[in-house]
C-alpha cells in the first residue's frame, strides 16, 4: 500500500500532551482572569465572507490573508478577532447590553512566509469593551487586568508601557507634519534599532534638522510620573490634540495610583506607538523584564470607529490581545516554563487480574466522585508493564487491587516518586491521595 | 462611506454571550469527563496538506472538503478529528505511551450545502484510545464513559444501543453475501424507514427472498442481553467473524455486569452498523428516549489499521465522537437546555461616584480572591442606569458604595432579585455573597 507521509505545514503549532497540557493550563489561567473582571463569553466562526472580513483590511494584511472561493461564495479565514467583534457588535448591538464586554480565545490565520517565531495559525487572546464614550477609567482597569493575569501566569517581571496616541499625534501636529504615520512607525522602532538609526529614517522622510531634534527630544523623556508629565508641560505645546492626550494619559495615572497600581509594573513610554491608525488614545504594551528580545507579549488601547465599516451607529472600544502561540514557543524555548506533568491522572488502578477489575472499578467511581481524574490499567500485561505505563505518564499514584485487598475492602496505594506502599481502607484513600 | 453587510455565512454557528455561557459549560464538563477518565488533551491544526488529510477519504468526504491552494501548497480543512490522529500517532508514537488516550475538542469543516440542523462548522468532542491488541474491556469502558458524560449532561434520560460489527460482517458472508457494506447500510437505516421499506431496498441489491427473510429475522432480533444471546446462538451460524463477534459482544456484556453498568442505559441493538467499512468490532450509538428523532448523540466503535495509510507500523483504536453543534442546536431548539445566566459576574459593584473608586476596587479585589467574579461599573451615568446593567445582565447582587459605605468601611449589598439591601461589613461580605 503507498504510504502518505504523516507531516504537519511550516508555522503551525502542535504539541505533544506534556506540552499540550501546559498550553491548557495557561489558556485556562487567561479564560479565568478574563471572566473575573466582568468578560463574556465569544466564539466567532473562523471561515467569513471575504468582503465582510476585508471591509477595512488592505496592503499586508491583505496579502496574508488565507482566501478561497468555494461554489460561488468568496471565503476568508479570519486572521484577528477584532473583526470579526466589530462585525458580530454590528449585527447584534441591540441584543447586547452596553458597556458590552467580551473575551475571545481563539485560533488566528496569516499566511505569511514561515519563519523562526512566525505562526501561521495562532491563538489570540483579546478582551475587549465595547460602548459610547467610555470612562477613561476603563483605560486604567486594563493595566489592573493585564497585571492581574501576568502575576497569575508567572512568566516572571514584566512592565507595561502605557502611552497615548492624542499625545503623538499632536506632538507630530505641532512640528507641522501632518501625517504623523511615518513617523510614528519609526519612533516605534527605537527598541529594536537605536537612536541613530531612528534620526536618520527620519531624515529620509525629509523632516528638517530641528523637527528631528525636538522628536529626538520627545522620545528622550524619562523619568516618573511625575518627571514626565512636567517635561511634557515644558515643551509647551499649544495643540488641542496634544493636552487632550496628556490630559487622559494624566486621569490613567491618576486612577492607578487610587486603584493602588504597584509603579514597578508599569511605565509611561512616549515611544510606543502600536502601529496602525487604529488607535485613538490610550495604548498598551507589555514587556518581560528579563527577556526584552520578545517584544510585547500583551498589547492594545483605546480605539473608535469599530463597527464604521458595517453599520452607521459608532462605538469605540478598549482592548488588548496576547499572541499566545508565539509566546508560548519563545518561553517554552528559554525554560521559562516547563511542562510539569505528563498525564492529568493522579491515580492509576492496576487490577492484578481480571477478577478484580469489578472491585477496582468501584475504587475508580470513588475517586471521581471525590474529583480526582484517574484510570485503570485493563491491559493484559505482566504486572512490571502495567507499573512502567504509570512511571512513563509520570502518574503520582498506583492502586494496586489483588484478591487481598478485595477480601478486605482495601486498597494499596503506591506512591510512585518514593516507592512507598500504604494498605488503606476504602474510608482513607482519599485522604491518602489529597 | 460605503457599508458592508454584517453576516455570516449560513452553516455557521454563532451564539449571543447568554448562548455561549451555555454551550461553554457543556464543553466545561465534556473536557473534564474525558480528564477524569485519564484522556489527554490534543490541539491539531485546523488547516493541513491536502495529501495527508485525504490519504484515505474518497467519494463524499472529498466533494464536502474545503480545499484551496496558497502559493504552490494544496490545503484543506479538517473535516473530522480521527484523520488528524491518526497523522499525529503516525509521527510520534515513538513519543507516546500506549495504550494512548486523547481527548480533542475542535471544530471541523464540512462544505455541505447548508439545511436545517446541518452545520459546516462544527464542534466534534471526541475521546479515542490507540494501542495494539487492545483489551476488550476497555469497549466496555467507553459505555461508563459515554454515562457519566450525558449524566452529568443531563440532557434527559438515554440508551446507548451496542452492535458489533463482526457480528454483521459474519452474519452476512454466512448468507453468501460477501459484499455486505450495502446491505449494512440499508439495515442502518431501519429506525428511519421500518423494516418493509428495508426489504425493498434489499431485493434492490438482489438478494434472493431466503436471504431477505433471514436478514429481517436477525434484525428483528430483541430482549434481555440473555435472550438476544439466545436468538443469536440458535441462528446456528458456523461462520468464523460472526462466533468472534458474538463473543466479543458477550465478553463486553460481561462486563458491564460487573461494572455493575444499569442495565436501563443500553441496549444490544442488532441494526446499527455506523455506516463505514472503518469499524472492526464493538460500536456505540446513544440516544436520548425522548427524542430518537435527532439521531445519535454519541457515536463510534472499535476500528483497525488507524495509521496504515501514513506508515507500516499498524495501531488499533476505540473512540467516540460527540456532533456537539447541532446536538446543541437541537436541544436549545427543544427547550431541553436553556441559558441560565446573562452574565458571569455574580456581583457588579457600583460607585456612587468617582470618589469611591478607590475603596470599590479594594473590594473587587477581594471578590476575586475569593473566586468571585465581579465587575465594576464606571461609566459615568445616573444611579438608576449603573443598577440597570446588573438588572439587564441579570447579575445577582449589586454592591453600592458611597461616601457613607467607606467611611464606615462597609458595603451595602443589593440581591438583585429580592430588592433586599444589607450593610455589612468587608468581613461579612464573601460570606453574604457565597
Amino acid at each position: 500500500m503507498n504510504k502518505t507521509n504523516p507531516r504537519i505545514m511550516p508555522g503551525f503549532m502542535e504539541l505533544l500532551p506534556e506540552n499540550q497540557i501546559l498550553f491548557n493550563n495557561i489558556i485556562d489561567t487567561i479564560r479565568e482572569t478574563y471572566e473575573s473582571f466582568g468578560f463574556l463569553p465569544l466564539d466567532t466562526p473562523i471561515l467569513e465572507y471575504s468582503d465582510v472580513l476585508l471591509a477595512k483590511a488592505g496592503g499586508e494584511t491583505e496579502k496574508q490573508i488565507y482566501r478561497f472561493e468555494k461554489g460561488d461564495t468568496d471565503i476568508s479565514l479570519r486572521f484577528d478577532l477584532t473583526v470579526p467583534l466589530a462585525r458580530f457588535v454590528s449585527m447584534h448591538y441591540n441584543e447586547l447590553v452596553f458597556p458590552f464586554k467580551r473575551y475571545q480565545i481563539g485560533k488566528v490565520y496569516r499566511g505569511e512566509r514561515p519563519q523562526k517565531g512566525r505562526y501561521r495559525e495562532f491563538y489570540q487572546c483579546d478582551i475587549d469593551m465595547i460602548g459610547e464614550n467610555l470612562s477613561f477609567i476603563n483605560d486604567a482597569e486594563v493595566l489592573t487586568i493585564i497585571y492581574s493575569l501576568f502575576k497569575k501566569l508567572d512568566f516572571g517581571k514584566f512592565t507595561i508601557r502605557i502611552n497615548n496616541r492624542k499625545l503623538l499625534n499632536g506632538f507630530f501636529s505641532s512640528l507641522g507634519i501632518s501625517n504623523s504615520s511615518d513617523a510614528i512607525r519609526i519612533i516605534d522602532k527605537l527598541d529594536k534599532i537605536g537612536l541613530d538609526e531612528v534620526k536618520k529614517e527620519l531624515a529620509k522622510l525629509s523632516l528638517n534638522e530641528e523637527q528631528i531634534e525636538k522628536i529626538s527630544k520627545f522620545i528622550n523623556i524619562k523619568g516618573t510620573n511625575e518627571e514626565v508629565f512636567t517635561s511634557l508641560t515644558e515643551l509647551n505645546i499649544s495643540n488641542e490634540t496634544f493636552n487632550e492626550g496628556l490630559n487622559e494619559l494624566k486621569y490613567v495615572v491618576e486612577y492607578l495610583d487610587k486603584f493602588k497600581f504597584d509603579k514597578d509594573y508599569y511605565k509611561i513610554d512616549l515611544t510606543i506607538a502600536r502601529g496602525l491608525d487604529y488607535y485613538t488614545g490610550t495604548i498598551y504594551e507589555t514587556n518581560l523584564d528579563k527577556y526584552p528580545s520578545i517584544g510585547s507579549i500583551c498589547s492594545g488601547g483605546r480605539y473608535g470607529g469599530l463597527t464604521k465599516h458595517y453599520i452607521d451607529k459608532e462605538f469605540d472600544g478598549i482592548g488588548i490581545s496576547i499572541g499566545l502561540t508565539r509566546l508560548f514557543s519563545v518561553l517554552l524555548d528559554l525554560g521559562v516554563i516547563k511542562p510539569k506533568t505528563k498525564s492529568l491522572s493522579k491515580v492509576l488502578i492496576v487490577p492484578f487480574d481480571e477478577t478484580n477489575i469489578s472491585y477496582s472499578m468501584s475504587i475508580a467511581e470513588l475517586l471521581r466522585k471525590n474529583n480526582i481524574k484517574c484510570e485503570i490499567y485493563y491491559e493484559d500485561k505482566q504486572f512490571k508493564k502495567k507499573l512502567n505505563y504509570a512511571n512513563r505518564l509520570e502518574i503520582p499514584y498506583v492502586i494496586i487491587i489483588g484478591s487481598d485487598e478485595e477480601k478486605d475492602k482495601k486498597a494499596t496505594i503506591k506512591d510512585m516518586k518514593t516507592g512507598e506502599q500504604l494498605v488503606v481502607t476504602l474510608d482513607e484513600i482519599i485522604k491518602n491521595i489529597k
